[in-house]
């Protein structure tokens, strides 16, 4: 099932976030459970270079791979597609401009004006100019003040499946801290703005959040939340492994460390 | 501190295993505080083209690099030091002769016939021959009945500063699942067997484990113990963030995950 | 023999393209014949870190090496032609303005203002400056409706040496599916449009075609024909060979493959 | 299904090889519709560093994924298995002694001794030791005087699948030139003396063969044929689009390719 | 210490340039002992996929790391922090509209607008908004006629902490041959004026220039000079050698090398 | 002209040595001159999923590429070979038997027992049997006590075109520290008794050198010598460009560098 059918049958979604450029370790994400897997290419130390194998180990493994791309660009927007993915994910959409500039590097024409070259693709879908048509996911992002304050501008622009929140980068812009900044008035009216023009309008809400974070995520109306990430989720692990090793050898080991 | 110091200074000493060929979670893994940090050529999803960069990754992040090879062959085990690994474990070393193949190729004549040309460490120690005679611990692997019947004449051989335990094909070759067997007397005897020939001869016994095993490995005598691995600790995480995101999503959506 | 010496004494050139990130395809191929080879940056899975290897490939097996780059954007031109290209290709060049902005990508100035740093031709070429200016064929894409309205606007910009048409990207800008649509009166007028225009203006045409496409072109006026591609001829290639060997295989086997 | 199950239940089998490191053309040739496809890290242009990516190609391309590796090592052919590989061709297998070194690295005890650890292959399958048991073949390469003069010591070594034949290294062997020498009795003979030694033993007979040839091969009894590869394929194509491409072209073009 | 500490403190700084994607020869630049190491995505044979690694060796051997992007575009301003860059130096920034857009995509709000997400400082810096904003240097390129004549907008930009004169493309805009034009007064008193401008606005002057310029250009007032290049010195230590082996060897050869 | 033809025809040969697994650098070295371009995978960074890219830059830049192997083992010799190597230099070969071993494994029947299947020759060479046959240069290295001692038996093995001395293994053998020790007995006289014994045997000496050393190494007699290598040429010129850099400095900055 893809991302837009999942949330065409009124489910919600939960993904994983990919940073690390490894084609392994997105095979395991994908075989994880997770509705989608994004391979970050913004702040991810991922390019280009190795998304190719990414998306093919996020396919076998059974996952809907989608991609953000480090800007709101056609070149890397259309190799994105042409990889293979599923949807893309568009950092700092702040205008209406800006939202049609992505609908326009997404969509083939009339739609947008996407360049036809679907090389991988055209390996693993019978149709594809169809299978764009329908499977496809452009998303934006809503990350700044400048963002909300054009939100029904952007929100209307034809073609649009979902935005995405980047709290760190929304907070930022509201003056705070970078982070989930959950119980200032100023983020949480954000957040609650942001899915209530998404109903106004059709559009999928989504944002980045943690495992602990996602049941509020959800009950606020988001319906595309990422739960965790590659690189965070083997620190925790870490971690907490470790801990454990640790506990009992304090009677064993006079080693602080 | 180099493992052979922490050792010498009667330390326990608890690693981390690598599996992926990546030199950003590299460097995560060696700033999450373990001793040292292994790059597993043998069963890892690495070899040397990956490795000297993840050597680079974790002397930044502050951890001490080793490194499992593929086999007990000199042309790998040259590789691997010369790239700056502090440490090589060698797996299948069931004779006396296989272990004194392993010296041969670990150390510089007259102990051993190392081949000089340490390229990467030249960039980092004044005096090579001296750190390599120093610092650079020798660990072949004890895991078959055939090594264990070898014990003695396998750890009396000159140059060896630790050996590794790996529980899965030692269960193999007991007879048993793969796995760590505890409370199969087979196993138990094995390790305990294992630890007390390390005692008469002075080596350090190492074995491969978990978190939650690690300070009974650490009781029974084991002082070099690897606890977790980074993709392990990845699905780890993962599946435990998931499980958090989904605990409290039953009542807001219907899906089935 | 440069494109631009073949071009101006006359001569037609076919060509091949390549979609795959490998050195080793790429000498190949250009050992097959063809009069130019295009590494395809733009809808090929291959970007940058892969094209440094790949023109030195090329450059050895005595083709000649050109580029299609994802975008009309000037780092990506300045970072192909310091890998060695002998030209670029750039996409979807519907106005004159982005034609401007091609020839300033390309040439150094006073033409352009292409940055100097030619750090794989330093190594080639006694003088870079003057190899640039004779050698560098600088090729927008012609492939919508809106170019082909701009189409004097366009190929009478100072510098372009030909144009290349995509004819997928052209057949659904004229609102037909993607592909060769010869015989549709739309794509055929359009064609013969940009033939036209190019003798007003004594640019080259080009196009990508097929090898049995080729003859129609080259009658057409078309004087740069793309004929095949690595994967596209190697999947070709597979296809033959599998039905020759399955031909007689009925009789001995009943498989059904 | 497998090439055990295949050949199990009778099939003859037709199959790829591949020499370029590539996840991109691997999948393209997964998909071409082989019974088998080989990642050759002897004669081709590939190492370990590529092949995990190239069996996750496979895999998704429906393609059973074996490899070749290029020395009877046991390090190489773990390595060759944990990263996914559903079987292993191993050359220049002469002496029976080499034959069961072969399979001590190829099966888990007690039928050998392969070492635990299959990475990839953990996110594949629930029981794989089982899988590895029932799936994995074994395959040595039998291709020279001496592996024939010692037929029935090599395929009588329990756990063998099959064995195959390097027709280039045989007549090299043989005293003749590197090919097919179809015709002279020394190579026919050859082939009808393996043939008949795998009927003996239960052991499927394979050979590299190219699309004409491989009906006679079928014929003789040889039930594992490879038909083409990929860069052959590529060649092949190549060749074949320009030579179409230029058929038509004398009467438009005086250039003389 | 940072560069802009070093400035700050009234130092002048010495660096190499980078032109080669190779994390071992970074490390081995790294160590050499320049005040700054700048990895060179514009002209260098370097792209994204090999700078994470470059930033760790540089990291791991000393070197303040800092690098050239492409081009003046967000997304690999971005992607070049977050790889762990200390500095960007962004080509051919010709009007202060270009410099306000180099701050924004160096700086997070309020002072620009930088997407958050410092994936690889994130391991190594506590707080990396404060590092950021007190570490990281904003370095536009001074390299056109054009720049000159808006020197004083450029330079009144607030957050600009260098400015690099490129002196190949400065002697081209000013109608010379590219390369150091010291001697003609056109080149003589542009680099005059930049120094004399970068005073009047208290930012750093920096320029690329050979150990024999060196002394000069401090003596002219740059402060950020860089000395030599990773290939180039890498040509002139070949030749250097050569010739020393050559010297004697007329006696005993006859070749003419 | 190849190595054999130079050395047939009476000249010296001076050679470079490269580290770096870099096709960037690897172009440049082969374009400085020296007669051979040796990959070293035995103690470089590189292996030989570099390898391949390299041998294609050294060809085209007009250089003869040859290769150290990690180990005297046959897969590896293969794989240098397959990848177009013109020749093969193979670490610490002892005993006569392991010179054999070299031979089989360099040459092709009946000469040695080399598998056929010159991928990248075969690109290159009409007849690449007569061309190994003839070009490729089979040198082992000789660099211990042991190999002095068995000289004469290593030596008169048909088929070693030269050896080659590693003076730092050769040192530490002697009981001296790892280097060029000219002036010490052992040392001295080890290398005249293996030119005294490659004169006997009609073979070419080699050694690893400098410079400075080369002219030395010519008039005892050795005619393939090693004069420098990319890493420590790059390290000379970095260091003596920021010397000249720094020189002048010492009057306009109070920095101590």
């Amino acid at each position: 099932m893809s991302l837009r059918q999942d949330w065409d049958s009124g489910n919600d979604t939960l993904g994983v976030w990919l940073s690390n450029a490894s084609s392994v370790s997105a095979e395991a994400a994908a075989r994880a459970g997770f509705d989608y897997v994004c391979i970050d290419m913004q702040h991810g130390a991922i390019d280009y270079s190795s998304m190719v194998g990414m998306v093919q180990a996020i396919e076998l493994g059974g996952g809907v791979p989608i991609a953000r791309v480090p800007w709101n660009e056609p070149g890397i927007i259309g190799k994105t597609l042409d990889a293979g993915s599923h949807g893309v994910v568009v950092p700092m959409v702040n205008t209406r401009e800006q939202a049609e500039s992505v609908i326009r590097s997404c969509r083939y024409a009339p739609a947008g004006s996407r360049s036809w070259g679907p090389v991988m693709p055209n390996m693993r879908h019978a149709d594809n100019r169809t299978w764009a048509h329908e499977y496809i996911a452009c998303i934006p992002m809503i990350e700044t003040v400048e963002a909300i304050s054009n939100l029904d501008d952007i929100l209307s622009v034809p073609g649009i499946d979902a935005i995405y929140v980047g709290p760190a980068d929304l907070s930022i812009s509201l003056g705070l801290e970078p982070g989930n900044q959950d119980g200032d008035p100023l983020f949480d009216d954000a957040l609650a703005a942001i899915v209530a023009g998404c109903r106004r309008h059709g559009v999928v809400p989504g944002i980045h959040a943690t495992g602990a974070l996602t049941p509020k995520r959800l009950e606020q109306g988001f319906r595309m939340v990422t739960v965790t990430a590659d690189l965070l989720a083997m620190t925790i692990g870490l971690a907490s492994e470790l801990a454990t090793a640790r506990g009992a050898t304090s009677g064993t080991s006079d080693r602080m460390y």
